[in-house]
């Protein structure tokens, strides 16, 4: 073995997107679809813990077999061992505890893990130490670290430029040097490198913190289940969101707010579940992602999780929170601004007065006593009926201080909705415009916040439809923190019947560019962190899982789930990269099922779109439910979300000139490329203006017709997809292909329902018949 | 004191057609609301049994203190003793009780009961005993009879023409003659005559059974109440319908489907209630306007109430038949037609199966064995998902005739609903109409049923909407017992948030000529079984009570429930006539509150119609609530309820020539009366006919300006209401008026959304404005 041979590939190597994934033709899944074949059939009784799991509830942590066998021949020797030097516990543990199952399951043996290399090959794990920093500890979540790192003598794979000394003595009392990363490796970054050096052959991994350790162990199996090479590996990886949360919208009594993948893993029959594996899987998968927080119950606090906060409810979320510490993710959560009263005995609620004051900053103290690293409260104040300080004459500022003041020595966050609105408005009224209400309530109130509150605003301005704007609030808030909220549960797309793959929705949200500091002031730049020295920002989304076997109804929109993390992680990967990642590490390598899948997921939003409300107009769901076509649903009601559809033409004129002044909420230039029929880009064309339906689009159709054929082509591309994936049915395991391929042709069928009630409605009311002649009702 | 007097007044008196009340300014209702007042204000636990009630509670069993003091100086000697000759019991001392709390209450002393009268004046109650029958026991339902009666010596009020002798001994050994009043005197019919002769002054109340003597009782309550004197007397009634149902649609667990008056008074978390004082209550309610059978559980049979039928959950449908027969009500169920499958463990529930039927009749002598006067089975089969004999491909015929046969050697009856259509069709669909389904079902099933089977058929071919016409069914089933269904909970028509007094429309369906048998064949002749020679026919109908303290959560909304049952007594009793009764046994008899309250009553269900649907096209309400406007809500639906709006017109045409045929399913000329334009009726125009807005009525108005003018005076009307009530205010109790304001000041604002929405829909659709230039938004 030779030592300080430095010379590997200086090469930078992005697996996710510049990586050449072996072709393998391994169909994964047909081993893995038989390791649980005791599994019922649904629910958490079926449930199969990790690898051991059935297919479908496995998700993308299937860890199949590789049966390729030049990556295994690569992989075997380089990782049948696991050094780690110091203590393995929690997150370090849980890191480690992945790794051994994942390359058991994947390539047929359990690495041994020990503290230092019993060869020339192993798998480093390690924690950055700070530049500067004196002692050996790592910085981390108080959990497992490598805090004393001994290698075999001899065994130093510098030089590398980003690397620097860390005085270390090994075992023999030699000393030697490992690669940093980098002196500023954020805790939850992570580096991970090939070194090969004449006869020595390892992999090192260095996260900022344990917690850095799991996000790269994750990436190594990722990249073993893709059939990646290590060679000449040299990644480095930091998340470019703080906060990437996930927000539970579940109820105690077991149902989930907006949920369509069966009942709740947390609760049944109003209390938190004893058994919390099921729970712990859903850290695991989260985590895998780069999930780091999450709050565990819905918004509309009811009744008994107004209770969460105290006594005996409080110990069940404690047992809860550690089940995801040992993933690195914070527990949050959604707390009933009126939980004085409701369960403190208090006359009040104002966050002025002394004694709610007090009451809060009791119950906070009793919260860390249960769960020392409590993230904190999510609140959704005075929106849809919840209370909140309006009722005392004060603004979101006070109440969401008075919270923070109360979590502050705690280093706790309050997470502020923004979605407040008139939800009682008269539908006469049309001079109230539920588009400007979040930005027209919160912007005024820049810069009154404490510094560990941030605001939680939807990606746009009304509530996850399908399309409209991105939300003028970001960037109008240069001094208030905040995150982006989306929604992975499919509540106004398609309710995980419908195949509907958001990322990419995502991505021209978070691609977004502001203007607010000019040029370049992308949304993602801003609730990254970049661009507003915000000492807290992120992004944040509604969970679509619950506890049908497959986690999300649709085993399909498990990419949502995943594609959310992953894009939180880095915004600047594709949606199609993560598509491709997804299937891979879902499906297997096959390149018909990778090419299939992808294919499928990146038309599924479009397609969508076209066979549903036109050109941005939002709506047009059955009331409540938000499932399936009913056009003047909303139009007569209180909800602000209305389209103007008569006899001549629709839009709503949220122009300067003519109409709400909606428009006007943006900076220049998007307020002038909005309020200008001639630039407004055709997708959003009747969120801003009311037009005749002989308008004629960018495109060159008129909007009667460009409705007429987006409905035709939308629910025949709906019934392409049963055709795709039969295409795949000899490549995907029986059980999961048949789920799919139901929720598929139900969706054709429900496009077909879509286009003819949409087509009806506009040619009942327009008059004006298809230029093409087809069959309208 | 003379005998064998003779000479009463011979002029037959109808109290309720051709009485005269006097015009007491009594203002009853101030006394009554002070009797309860430590009640609280809502449900079971309010609860204030008979006339110790509240003012809300007792409804129109009010029995208020009589201040004129000319009535009470008439009844008091007449009344004071209640006469019996025999054991009282049953149906007989309910009657008995509810004369001497009535009596007490309203005339301020407790009648005694006795065998023979003391005086010269009494109050005589006998049951008829038929002409011929040899023994002196009275026919009845097998509880209290008047056996023997004896009066003093000297003592008889004959000579009447229809009175005979019956051979009696007083207890002085003489004998006597009491009055028949007809030798056909039905079970349920009573007479009450006023004698007076000489000194002798007497009211006799002569009941084809016990439970006529109770009808009587209640009928005489009521003329107290009303302040009508005795004076000549000779009151003959006897119900024009066999079979005077309620159809409770209450659930095990509390919930009423379309209950709008708070939750079910007979079951609570999905058992029985053990508190049955309010059930009683009902029973009285019930009895006081001729009610004789009620089935006590909804017609969609859920899981707990399939096991009704058996077991401990029978005992507790006993308890609640014994309360029910005390008040002459025979108790029926609603049952699940796979019941033999659910609860029976076999695997088929096959009419023609043997093991099936073995079941059921093993079922039913059961239910015989706890309940011997059990009613029989109410049955929604094959329709709205719930199983039926289709399953197995027998006809209703089959299902309805298997449970007959088991239920036939008892006397029970089989109610078998037709309310069955495709509740799956495809809008798209225009071929199949919904109107048709129930015809087209049953038609050829005539003469196929046995003899203890009884259809129960809608009143309209859809489903209680505020307008539509009469289900041809009526006559055209010649050789099948059949009753006409009606819906006293407002489930179309306001839901009792809003005013509707619905016995004008059930009179105008009961009225309606079928010409089944040529000209004068009505609804109520067929269904009254005096036109087709059914051993059973009658009328039924969804209760609208529930557990708030005023049983119909709108107290205005009684007025239905006790329209109903006299209307079924009598058919031929003006709406205006109930509702002038029922003003004044609920709250008194001030002329401006009978004028001002019966005058609202009069008006609501036009009002209604005026400012909701147009023209008889129906629905347009808001999906599954049913409440509110939503003109497209079923439009793409699968309910079959459209309306075919277009921007040129509306309407379905249910033609012959040009449309579904369902015009045809009449017997002529109404066939021809609705085929035609020329003559079909306004109101009923787009339900066989779809025409252009510009089309003109026979009011001389188009379709489009009939359309703005209903919205525009219906809302005004409703707000009219709303002064009307003010102007009783210091004539009606406090609570009493603030309850009914609170809903009439909703009812007002409701009106005017509906009036908008309505307006602006079809203004947008068709472009007309309205002549008058009202706002439409």
């Amino acid at each position: 073995m030779s030592k300080n041979t430095g010379g590997i590939s200086g090469e930078s190597f992005s697996a996710t997107t510049n990586g050449s994934p072996k072709g393998s033709t391994n169909n994964s899944t047909n081993e893995s679809k038989n390791e649980c074949t005791n599994g019922s059939t649904n629910g958490v009784d079926s449930f199969c813990a990790g690898s051991g799991g059935s297919a479908l509830y496995k998700a993308w942590l299937q860890y199949a077999k590789v049966n390729d066998s030049e990556v295994c021949e690569v992989y075997k020797p380089l990782i049948q061992q696991i050094v780690v030097a110091g203590r393995i516990e929690g997150v370090l543990a849980a890191a480690v505890a992945e790794l051994q199952e994942g390359i058991r399951s994947m390539l047929g043996f359990t690495p041994e893990v020990v503290q230092e290399p019993t060869g020339t090959s192993c798998l480093l794990l390690q924690v950055n130490k700070p530049e500067g920093a004196e002692t050996a500890g790592a910085a981390g979540e108080g959990s497992g670290t490598v805090s004393k790192l001994a290698v075999q003598p001899g065994f130093d794979p510098l030089p590398m430029s980003e690397t620097g000394p860390i005085s270390q003595t090994s075992a023999q009392g030699k000393p030697w040097r490992v690669p940093k990363a980098s002196a500023a490796l954020e805790a939850d970054g992570f580096t991970l490198l090939h070194v090969r050096e004449g006869g020595e052959n390892c992999l090192l991994l260095t996260g900022g913190s344990a917690r850095g350790v799991m996000y790269g162990a994750f990436h190594l199996l990722r990249l073993i289940s893709m059939g990646i090479c290590p060679e000449g590996l040299n990644v480095r990886e930091c998340p470019r969101n703080r906060l990437r949360m996930i927000n539970q919208w579940d109820n105690a009594d077991g149902s989930i707010e907006r949920g369509y993948a069966g009942r709740s893993i947390f609760y049944r029959d109003g209390s938190m579940v004893t058994d919390l594996q099921r729970v712990k899987d859903y850290a695991r998968i989260l985590a895998s992602t780069g999930i780091n927080a999450i709050s565990i119950n819905n918004v509309n606090v009811h009744e008994v999780e107004t209770h969460f906060i105290t006594g005996e409810l409080l110990l069940d979320v404690a047992r809860v929170a550690a089940v995801f510490r040992e993933y690195g993710i914070a527990l949050f959560l959604s707390v009933n601004f009126a939980a004085p009263i409701a369960i403190g005995g208090l006359s009040t609620a104002d966050p002025l007065d002394r004694g709610v004051q007090a009451w809060w900053k009791t119950a906070v103290q009793q919260i860390y006593t249960a769960i020392p690293d409590f993230g904190g409260f999510l609140v959704k104040a005075d929106s849809e009926h919840r209370p909140g300080p309006f009722a005392y004459g004060r603004d979101h500022a006070d109440g969401a201080n008075m919270l923070a003041e109360a979590l502050e020595p705690y280093g706790g966050l309050v997470i502020w909705r923004c979605f407040v609105y008139n939800c009682m408005q008269d539908w006469r009224d049309r001079r109230t415009d539920r588009a400007r209400a979040a930005y027209d309530h919160f912007k005024p109130l820049d810069g009154k916040f404490r510094d560990n509150v941030i605001l939680q605003i939807k990606n746009g301005p009304m509530d996850f439809q399908v399309r409209e704007p991105v939300s003028p609030l970001f960037g109008a808030l240069p001094h208030t923190n905040q995150v982006i909220e989306f929604q992975v549960a499919q509540e106004y797309t398609g309710q995980q019947r419908h195949l509907c793959y958001l990322v990419p929705q995502w991505k021209q949200v978070l691609d977004f560019d502001t203007y607010a500091l000019g040029p370049e002031t992308r949304v993602k730049d801003i609730v990254g962190g970049s661009r507003f020295p915000f000492p807290h920002s992120g992004v944040a989304a509604v969970s679509n899982i619950g506890d049908e076997e497959n986690w999300t109804g649709h085993t399909l929109a498990q990419a949502n789930l995943y594609g959310y993390g992953r894009l939180v992680w880095n915004p600047d990967l594709s949606a199609e990269a993560i598509a491709d990642e997804w299937t891979r590490l879902t499906f297997g390598n096959h390149p018909a099922v990778v090419a299939g899948v992808t294919g499928m997921l990146m038309k599924s939003w479009p397609i969508y779109e076209s066979y549903t409300a036109p050109l941005g107009v939002g709506w047009m769901v059955t009331p409540h439910t938000h499932y399936g076509p009913d056009v003047d649903g909303y139009e007569y009601s209180r909800w602000g979300t209305y389209h103007f559809a008569d006899r001549d033409g629709i839009g709503v004129d949220r122009t300067k000139r003519s109409g709400t002044g909606y428009a006007a909420q943006y900076f220049s230039p998007n307020t002038e490329m909005f309020e200008s029929l001639g630039t407004c880009p055709d997708e959003l064309l009747l969120f801003f203006h009311h037009v005749p339906y002989s308008h004629v689009l960018h495109s060159g159709k008129t909007v009667i017709q460009h409705i007429y054929d987006t409905h035709f082509t939308g629910a025949e591309e709906a019934e392409g997809f049963v055709q795709s994936w039969e295409g795949l049915r000899d490549k995907i395991d029986d059980i999961r292909h048949a789920q799919v391929a139901g929720r598929l042709a139900k969706q054709a069928e429900h496009a077909k329902h879509w286009r003819d009630v949409i087509n009806t409605y506009f040619y009942r009311k327009s008059g004006i018949p298809d230029e093409q002649g087809r069959t309208i009702y």
